[in-house]
């Protein structure tokens, strides 16, 4: 069974280890928003958590970045007085961003970047990202718009948020191989990242919501807020800027029923409703693999395929 | 009194040490033929032995790069399987080409990045790089040209080596300030750094030789061949490259009169006579700071400026 899978960071990369735990042909279309160049480097921040996840050499107790990460090449920078100092930039980590980039400038599609990281990670899935194009995830804030990294890493979200804005999305189109994906597939998962600023910047690029819709496979979405919380992350203040209530009702209303064949949400969320939208609930806690592999199980059962 | 050193890497930064340790007002135009980029990262192997020696973050035992250095950059990059794996790439130093490579892409001449890298390491001198131009040496071999890197670092220069091409030079122009340095200098010296890969690229930029024989400072240089071999290096195997004996005579006379106002041997090579240029002798061994500043005041005093 081919699973398609629309992923963010650290949170669709667990939710991928269940997906994977199946023993399923899964494809990841990765959210490509957050990339930031910094210091001369691509940055690929949901990429590269979701490879070095799924390769097994993520820090699982940081969420970020590598196991055994040194910082070297931080400290150095900011003895040159090189801005931006806020960013947190491994010394292992430089070395794939410097892979990338390179490989990028020499005229590589991001896609095929990616596939040659993944040829060293061997993450078990095919890593997509959502298109080879430039798109960068922008905040507007008190009147002037900063780049999603520096709202959340650098600001740590609390700079208030009047919007997000999907720079060059309008242009960009899927990366090589995503259409081709979610026409192929059996099942298509929302993971559970942020709705906000993780799946939308994927769904903006023109072509690859109209493909979702237009699929044969049913798209389950997989709830990130339990409890009216997000399970990690600053989902809710990225809710709350686009007018969307912090529940698993608000963000299965926010994709719809038009993308929506099946909403998956927390015990603690039952009485959820989302119109013309089937919705299950069982434990959405990603504690480990196998817990994981359970939910997905759960969403493979709602789309009528187990 | 203004001095003005030509110079090489780890052989021109040791030699620097004792000219700064005079007192002296110092400008070093170094070369830059050795620079060479690798995974997209420019790096200037002798601005950096000068930076980092006379900034003091050298390690002066192996004899390059930084102090306390670790190599996490190199071994990822091992681990994509991204060559070129032969060239020491140092964490710190890594940052150093990080800040060089981003500040030459947004359009900063190498002067004024030299300048800004000086900013943190507080050399003590004016570092001038030869030209801002890219001039690369590369060597003939075996019916190719290869970057003068590999053949140096990756081969030991023990491939056969047919002639020395500076790449770029005719088209380069010297460094802004490196001709205003010359003609308003009192004393110019050749550091004792390699005569062939060292010295000649930096006077293979159309100008430089020119203003030096024109300059009214005497030109005094010291001898990097002590009892007829190198004191450090392969100016040996370069000499016999391009059909020059292995002596201190063999390099004076490679200078020759034209440019050279006296030329300073060690006391081995008392006997060494170059055509029309005077010669003297003593200890040429720069063991330390002390004893290579008193070559230097050898050398001031063989200019008769003492």
């Amino acid at each position: 069974m081919h699973v398609v899978v629309l992923a963010g960071g650290i949170g669709g990369a667990r939710f991928l280890l269940g997906v994977r735990e199946l023993g399923f042909d899964v494809t990841a279309v990765v959210n490509t928003g957050d990339d930031v160049t910094m210091h001369g480097l691509r940055i690929c921040p949901d990429l590269d958590s979701v490879m070095y996840t799924l390769g097994g050499g993520a820090d699982t107790e940081r969420g970020w970045g590598r196991a055994g990460e040194s910082w070297v090449i931080k400290e150095e920078l900011a003895a040159y007085g090189a801005e931006p100092t806020w960013f947190g930039l491994g010394d292992k980590d430089v070395a794939t961003h410097l892979v990338r980039t390179r490989m990028l400038a020499a005229g590589n599609p991001l896609s095929t970047v990616v596939a040659a990281l993944c040829d060293r990670w061997q993450p078990g899935i095919r890593m997509l990202p959502m298109s080879d194009e430039r798109v960068e995830t922008h905040v507007v804030t008190e009147g002037r718009a900063i780049h999603f990294q520096e709202w959340w890493v650098r600001h740590r979200g609390r700079v208030p948020a009047e919007r997000f804005v999907f720079t060059g999305a309008a242009e960009a189109k899927p990366a090589a191989g995503v259409l081709d994906a979610i026409a192929s597939a059996d099942l298509i998962l929302l993971a559970p990242s942020n709705p906000v600023v993780s799946i939308a910047p994927i769904l903006a690029v023109p072509g690859i919501r109209e493909a979702l819709v237009d699929a044969s496979a049913p798209v389950i979405g997989v709830s990130p807020i339990i409890g009216g919380a997000p399970v990690r992350g600053m989902a809710d203040r990225c809710l709350a800027t686009i007018g969307v209530e912090v529940s698993a009702a608000g963000v299965g209303a926010l994709y719809g029923s038009e993308l929506l064949d099946g909403w998956l949400v927390d015990d603690s969320d039952a009485d959820t409703a989302v119109e013309g939208v089937p919705v299950r609930s069982r434990p959405l806690w990603m504690t480990d693999t196998a817990a994981t592999a359970g939910i997905v199980r759960e969403a493979v059962d709602l789309a009528g395929l187990s």
